[in-house]
């Protein structure tokens, strides 16, 4: 039977990037409570293509992916899928690009009642000539944050909303994901829960309005401590809060390396 | 050239609904301010099948809107058009679904700053056998909830967040969408504004703060006025809120002809 | 501390539902082949709420999920937690609906190469003040679709394109998903892989073009089924393909208990 | 009254981008058949923030585009209004990012009969300290693809599938979008129409059996015709074809500025 994408190809131009994209997949993560915790995932794959070929070999991304499907989804895991996948598809790199929603058992502040809370992460890893595994981990964390200019200038309440926490990072050595989700959510006025009785309510309530913070005050706070861990080498934050007073977003940014910023 | 959808079919089973969904089109409103009002919609148009058909014509759907492309969409021409599709496509029943975003040019509450709103709106009409058209009018309203509880159990402060009222109603006599859009405004904690300057953020803030509501209380002070308004035959509404201190929403629900509640 | 909820409401307006919606929640689902199957669900959970009471307990709904997290999502499981949402929460009827993305090993036509499908499912569960459960099951499954009139005028090729069939019942006794899959995929111009070697790829071509089907031809043959089917007491079923020469759906839809249809 | 945003920060960290996401607006583009267009955008504004200020004023985001709301959108209105964001705001830099939708009247092939088709069009716009503008300009077509290796290895047929080009550009003078758009449309194995009468559907099936095209070969004959265009000094080019025979995405990208290529 003819392979067509083995064919040569005369255009002269290499493609950055061929693959699959938006496939739901199970996946197995890691888990500090639990060991590994079971979720779904949405993955891309790609290589490059040189120029001299008219087409990769699609379902070959696929079957790689059935290779590792028991495997716990580690950055050992992931530096073998990405070198399997230049192997397999004669590329000089790989990309794998991996969400889920994941899930951490968190008690209520004061009563003390468990709930689950859920967060998206991901995983975006790329694998060049020389076999180096770039890999960058993301967490999307749900906050709340008070308004601190409705605070001061009224007198009595302040608008809040809920926000939401991007933070991709790239680091030296491994950390838990529940490490980098607790530092977001301590920099906000208050983190979310999935249950709150009374009590619970009356605190977050509280604490939120002793602990106004802009748009700006948060992926600051997250930046200042991010700038003093060795382990981080760079960083993205970006906060966006479904304002209660408008119908678009506030949103502030910083990306930087550490050098830039030190 | 073969008409295929033409053909007889033998299963013997009638289709309720078959057509085109999902296009976007521009089209001119209503507006009580300026007389009319350019937008983008999404478009779905049905006609049912009789049981002896293999197919329906889709193209036709497409050239029946083109012909009305510059008319203002208004119950005469959502009449027009319904009737229309029925003769060109040998239908007893026709359906048209438009939803759009809205602008309505709204003042700050204090400094007076002028600003546009932003507003999704839906016409949903049905045409029968008789030619008699039962409308459908949306208008999903973004606003801005207190929680009572949260407010009267914290020494300070009570979470806020945006909400989203979804209502639709069935009505005797042209109104202006303008008219439903504040009566659900009237009925939040505080209604939403695309420009707020300083002295506007303080009067929100504490107006919605004086204003405390449950979702339930949203839903059912929007029922109250509307079970009073004799234009009004049918409604459904719904409120949804980004609750500032979960990931999930607050939801409420009140569906009723006025005959069962009152 | 107050219980604003319990508080006695004035305004003499039942409302139809009220509780939480868009949680995001891992679940364990029955599985024909594995006998469970974890999976990640979005489910919304609501009370009706009589007049005279000001508000429910919404972090009732959510500690009741949790009492049931390590059960599998079964009709029992359904009906047990519908009864205790009307028992917690002092309401006359309770409803659940819980969406989630469903795997099901699939071989390749041809070459028998394994591969996970990802599909949609709901289950719709609503208690009434006797007990009694109504519930609607639902799949949603991607298909692939031949047209039939571009086959009949075209000298060769005909368009296709990739389509969603979205089927919910009402069933007498427990049946397998996977047999509502199976009769969907059944009845389109070719079914879905998630990986095709070329000679599989040689074969659902050309089964699709032996095949081909309008939007209209696959809701039928999905009604004619299942209309024969005693197991079945109603069902919704409609299909709407992406075409590939235009930007917007075609779309079918039949709805009925059997009665009416036979 | 206070004015928190002005104070002194001494965290000393600068934030890269602040402002506001997600506003839904009205605006006027230029349109080559037409003159101008009404549609409805959504549009992000930034500024960079220096690191001894606590906060932006985000409600003159929404003021600035107010003043420009009645002027068609183009690239001296974009310039004027980066210009205005530094100045109001006092930053060193400004962003701004606007997406709507764009119609243009195109003819079926054959029987030339009218219709409207949609597209996603977007300008990004950044202003650095010296007022020199950096303006990326983005068109997303959706296009018809027949593939290739189906068509090879199959006695009858080839499965197809809509898919989507997503291009961006930077650019020396002024060029119309609807050219980019032409450019794309023929390199698709067929372009997409909103209305397509039987002898067009025979034209245009007839045409993309001719014409089979991979993901890798779109993106390359776009590329190709890109890198020979003086006027493009940038691109970055996808495509993303919705597989009628799976239920993910098959996926290409070149992105380079044309030395790198040549």
């Amino acid at each position: 039977m003819k392979d067509v994408q083995q064919q040569r190809d005369y255009r002269n131009i290499p493609i950055n990037k061929v693959g699959i994209k938006n496939l739901r997949y199970p996946i197995l993560v890691l888990d500090r409570q639990n060991g590994s915790q079971a979720t779904v995932a949405v993955i891309n794959m790609y290589v490059d293509l040189p120029h001299q070929y008219k087409g990769t070999h699609m379902s070959r991304f696929v079957e790689m992916l059935n290779m590792f499907r028991d495997q716990i989804c580690s950055l050992k895991t992931f530096s073998t899928i990405l070198k399997e996948m230049k192997n397999h598809l004669n590329a000089a790199s790989s990309q794998i690009e991996v969400t889920f929603p994941y899930f951490i058992e968190k008690k209520a502040p004061v009563s003390g009642v468990s709930g689950l809370m859920d967060y998206t992460c991901g995983f975006y890893g790329t694998s060049l000539e020389d076999d180096s595994l770039d890999l960058i981990s993301e967490v999307i964390v749900p906050i709340s944050s008070v308004c601190p200019c409705s605070k001061a200038i009224s007198d009595h309440g302040a608008h809040n909303q809920r926000g939401e926490v991007r933070l991709q990072t790239r680091f030296k050595r491994f950390f838990w994901i529940e490490d980098l989700i607790q530092l977001v959510e301590q920099s906000a006025s208050c983190d979310v829960y999935s249950v709150l009785k009374r009590m619970d309510e009356k605190y977050v309530t509280e604490r939120s309005f002793q602990n106004p913070k802009f748009v700006e005050d948060i992926v600051r706070d997250i930046a200042q401590q991010l700038l003093i861990d060795d382990n981080i080498t760079w960083f993205a934050v970006s906060v966006e809060n479904f304002e209660s007073i408008h119908n678009h977003s506030a949103y502030a940014y910083i990306s930087n390396n550490k050098k830039n910023l030190q």
